[in-house]
């Protein structure tokens, strides 16, 4: 069996951080193989990181152990965790809400918290690379099968931290929902509205859809997009609507960048409206 | 024998895109080895890619196998390519120009086009990620060596695309060729001028080169530049012209940064035009 | 016995230079394991890579081989070194002062000048590229473990260079030290005081820090900073100093970046001088 750790944070690629976890992996056993899926989260973006978790996850062995650490709490109380998901993998992770959207999609089996004294040996003076010291350290040593998520600490039975993301829901003839991503270097914006909702609203490939997007009760932003399979069915730097590769709505201008032409952001605060257009 | 797949997309290193590719070869084989080229091909431009794979791949054991996806035609009728090159290599891509160079440079043995049923199980409602659903799913495959290329679906004989690259050629006293590529981070611009062209002229290190960059007919810029081994034989912050790391003329500043200093972008539009100096 | 070749270099990765480095080690032994520490130094910035070789260095087994390739001087009379540390890895890289803090912090038992037919056969008309054409190619000889260090060239006896680093130092009630990194993409800037010299003035967490950083004889700037043991201590957006994960004085915001919010940048030139606050 070989065993695979997959790293998600926010360390950027310039500085050795991501190097130094990979160093101290390998230091357990140099026959781990480490594959990166990102270290440009946007830095302290735990929902970016979240939903790059959720939509990787089910592409990857069941045996692959996951790293997510995106951490502005490094080194105060939150706890340290490894959990096992319904789809059979493991994730090592900051008790800070990067399993929010994980959970909701596929569940989690088994949470348990990372005692204190699993760490780096040496490190104890250090207070902020737990990415080093306490989550690459751990998943190297449970990626040699050695010891078990139990072995780690404690079940963990309270709730753990959960972001505040709201459902997208039907309204009438409309669904509202949230832009929740930007999808850099293309721009595309990603929305958590899932296929199913426009199915429930008979919204077809070819439609016209109306939307409307909230950042606050005064800033409003509205138009007209065309629901379409793939970016180029209109025409090259027209903006369209389109089902992403996780199954939900994006926003996208085929050969430009939506982000950029329409201005917008994601956050949790920037609501979107859709309506399947009449006229 | 190990297995290896190399691989070059524009899908940047932010978002999940390149790592869920990675799930999915693992998957079908964790032993696999899988290196990046590069993720970071500026979006959508094929010539940039085209000649990143043709500069990079004859430095690859014969059995690398590559995938090559900027692909802003993802979805449409655009054909999906396995090919094999003269120099024992196979590439896997979308049939947008990006084998130009590598045609040229190395030529091609086989080309077959990847059936629409060749992509992986439960991505068939997908349509903006051949990434993961076409590219590195069949690279997988045959990575295992289970199948071969003719496997996938039935022979191209009929023209792939090509980007319209005109060839460098010597008029008179000069030669005339192309800006390729900006040599990020460093900022120096690439041409497609080979050494041989400059051998014709009888051109040596040592010598004085006039240029000039033509962006429109109006929009000219010239200038003269030493033609030198390496970056260290002129002042800091100074200008020159050398052989690149591919064999090709290159424009640089010491320990500066080409590109900014002279205000220019690499683009099919953008000749230049090399003369001996005289004086 | 696995092999490891960690890489550190300035290339960038949009471009296909460090993806070429793997494909010529791999063309030697496609069984070696390559990993990336960075490829994103700033470029020409043999300091930052100093820093990055030495704090990454004691996390990796000893038998990792080191390619360290930030090379202004690629292509002159520079040498190129090969050398064995205090903690018995082995580290390639031109003779450029790039060894500095590995030699402070951890020593060099051997080194070795790697002489100039070593390099990948077809290469000699090329002087830009050593990265490929010596430091990977050598690295992934030397991997193989069938030649030694002594059998790349001849043991070298006179001084390597240095960079004109002040060690840092306690002056009455005062140390002194330098700003030497930026660390992207937290913009927590690094300085040179290691937590020894804290001790020495009886400088504990909890205390408060007066800080002068002088750029120029005329431009100084001077603040007031709660020496803490992580971020999370202080409010969202408040700077703090602490002690960084390698052992080393920080100065950083809680959430925020440093370097932007007090316009200040990394550079031998910019001195910091700290006092305990006595109010």
């Amino acid at each position: 069996m070989e065993h695979i750790i997959a790293l998600i944070t926010d360390f950027g690629l310039r500085n050795h951080f991501a190097g130094t976890m990979k160093g101290v992996i390998l230091s357990i056993d140099p026959g781990i193989s480490i594959v990166d899926i990102t270290h440009q989260v946007q830095p302290q973006n735990i929902l970016e990181a979240a939903y790059i978790l959720a939509d990787s996850l089910p592409y990857w062995p069941a045996e692959t152990i996951f790293v997510a650490v995106v951490d502005p709490g490094v080194g105060t109380e939150r706890r340290s965790l490894v959990v096992k998901t319904g789809t059979g993998h493991q994730i090592l992770c900051p008790d800070n809400g990067v399993l929010t959207i994980v959970e909701q999609e596929y569940g989690l089996i088994n949470i348990y918290e990372i005692s204190r004294h699993n760490r780096l040996p040496g490190t104890e003076a250090y207070f902020t690379f737990h990415g080093r010291d306490i989550y690459a350290y751990n998943a190297g040593r449970l990626a040699t099968g050695k010891i078990l998520p139990s072995d780690l600490g404690p079940q963990v039975r309270d709730p753990i931290i959960k972001l505040p993301i709201e459902k997208p829901e039907i309204h009438g003839e409309s669904i509202t929902g949230n832009i929740i991503k930007v999808e850099d270097p293309f721009g595309n914006l990603c929305t958590n509205i899932p296929a199913g909702l426009l199915s429930e609203l008979s919204i077809e490939y070819g439609d016209q859809l109306d939307y409307t997007m909230i950042e606050t009760a005064e800033k409003h932003q509205t138009g007209k997009l065309p629901f379409v399979k793939t970016f180029g069915e209109v025409a090259v730097k027209q903006a369209l609507a389109y089902m992403d590769s996780s199954g939900r709505l994006g926003f996208a201008v085929n050969q430009g960048n939506f982000s950029n032409f329409f201005n917008m952001k994601a956050g949790l605060l920037l609501q979107v409206k859709l309506t399947k257009s009449i006229s």
